[in-house]
């Protein structure tokens, strides 16, 4: 009989993503089902388990084909009992989802968080080529990441391994972070942080052209920010050299740390390519032992949306 | 027959440390040899294996009541391979030691970075109480660090992990480092970087009971500023807050990302105790997440310059 296959699942605010996935890692088959979110989210589990029944019927695959089922949930995770501690996105708080999840599918669940299982997906089948030691930094809406150290995901001891975002970088000028402290990485590289220095430079009266997107959006983007400075705006580039200095001195303190060998970098900011990833590379340089350095590639992340799934599916693989 | 001891061994610029060591970590007997550098450093190893047939027949003991032996030098190192990279200090260069002392002794060798092998043996043995996810910070000459996550001790992938005393920390007023760069945590937090700002502060004017000890000696160290600190000296008191504050961020910056249960800071700087692990915790707390403070003791490490020798024998029982 041949290896049996995998379900991964990432459990987001807004969707389900779920994906029937081989041995190997290819996707054979995936879906998503919207997130209820209503009632203490008790729907979603029931949700994914009729959902899953319907499209094994639909692929003509049948249970015994699955081998368990991998999970990924945002927030804290207790790994070891499956325990959801708070997923503030989802409303859940100290919610069994492992044992909830097996009781309605009948298939052994293995829980992780979902940044975290982004970056495995990403080393299994992704940019991080199945490094023993990579670091993920996922730039989108916040700054999350994972890491893989000793050939192996790194849990920590209370669910919050790896939440780089909150690094504090910027002690001259902070900006308040949703977290509650000021200067997290978060409030300058990901998107949203981003967007909001440029418009603070434009409310300070500086002459570029994302004024006028500002006036007629009544907001701007990061990649508006990008977009400008790809067209000699100077204050846009110097929104993103700030940007980029303090990420890549951000980034070489974790490598200092973790000497890694790949740098995987995701999320929607990481769509610039190479326009942030040279500079970023040079101020990782600046920064980093000229050893350390010497050790790591950078690249952008390449599985998208499905880093998720195929993370949670080689969650389940090797537990 | 009882479980065989181990051998533990580590090897500084001054003086080789060698202990015999039970299975379950108690130390039988320990001494010390001066390093030999002269001419490439070839002679520290045929020294070691002399002194450990010597001290064998002195304890009445015999090879064969011991599994292996764990070493830990200075520098970058190959853990597979046993090689030896560089180490700057004994004068190495692609040393392969693991061989050589394996020849010279008959026993299987198992080679580590000797700061990765201290915070080993402290976690074995010492304060960190064999936490699955651990940080070890050690503030003496320089800054150094080793790493626990998932139980297991970090290595890296060029031998360069957990320099944690090249983090940059200090952009505004940055102190020039060995390594090249500017504002790196050791230039703030180690023994001679605690001085060298005091000493700074003196010559820049302001008034503080440290001059006097500045004029009389030539120089002021660490135990100085502490001890004036203590004195309720303005200056002194100003030069830790600053100190502390920085280590705390760079501290709390590497939790976030590890998520452990225990930070052991050890080497010269923490003789000084509640001194400087209270206001330490303070800073910590200020730039960490709350979640991520809640997983977290602070410990002085216990078991001084034993801990390299101790980490090195748990490194060959663990092989």
């Amino acid at each position: 009989m041949s290896q049996q296959h995998l379900i991964g699942i990432d459990i987001g605010g807004t969707t389900v993503k779920i994906a029937f996935v081989t041995y190997k890692g290819d996707i054979l088959h995936k879906w998503e089902i919207p997130t209820d979110k209503e009632e203490g989210a008790i729907g979603i589990v029931p949700d994914i388990a009729a959902s899953i029944e319907e499209q094994l019927i639909a692929q003509s695959l049948q249970s015994k084909d699955f081998a368990a089922i991998g999970v990924g949930a945002p927030g804290f995770i207790d790994v070891e009992s499956g325990i959801v501690h708070e997923a503030v996105n989802i409303g859940w708080k100290n919610y069994h989802l492992s044992e909830k999840l097996q009781e309605a599918t009948g298939f052994k669940v293995w829980v992780e968080n979902d940044a975290n299982l982004a970056a495995l997906g990403e080393n299994w089948k992704g940019s991080g080529d199945q490094a023993q030691h990579m670091l993920a930094v996922t730039l989108g809406t916040g700054v999350g990441g994972g890491i893989i150290a000793n050939g192996q995901l790194l849990h920590g001891s209370n669910g919050t391994v790896a939440e780089i975002g909150h690094m504090t970088v910027e002690t001259e000028n902070p900006l308040p972070c949703n977290c509650g402290k000021d200067g997290c990485l978060e409030t300058v590289a990901s998107a949203s942080g981003i967007a909001k220095i440029a418009t603070l430079e434009i409310k300070d009266g500086k002459s570029t052209k994302l004024s006028s997107i500002l006036d007629r959006q009544g907001s701007i983007t990061a990649r508006d920010v990008f977009q400008a400075a790809s067209e000699e705006d100077q204050v846009a580039q110097d929104v993103l050299a700030y940007v980029i200095d303090h990420l890549g001195r951000a980034v070489a303190n974790l490598a200092i740390a973790l000497n890694p060998s790949k740098i995987v970098i995701g999320g929607g900011v990481s769509k610039a390519g190479d326009q942030l990833l040279l500079p970023l590379r040079a101020a990782f340089d600046r920064y980093a032992l000229t050893r350390t350095s010497q050790a790591v590639e950078f690249e952008i992340a390449s599985l998208g949306n499905d880093a998720g799934v195929i993370g949670a599916a080689y969650l389940a693989k090797r537990k």
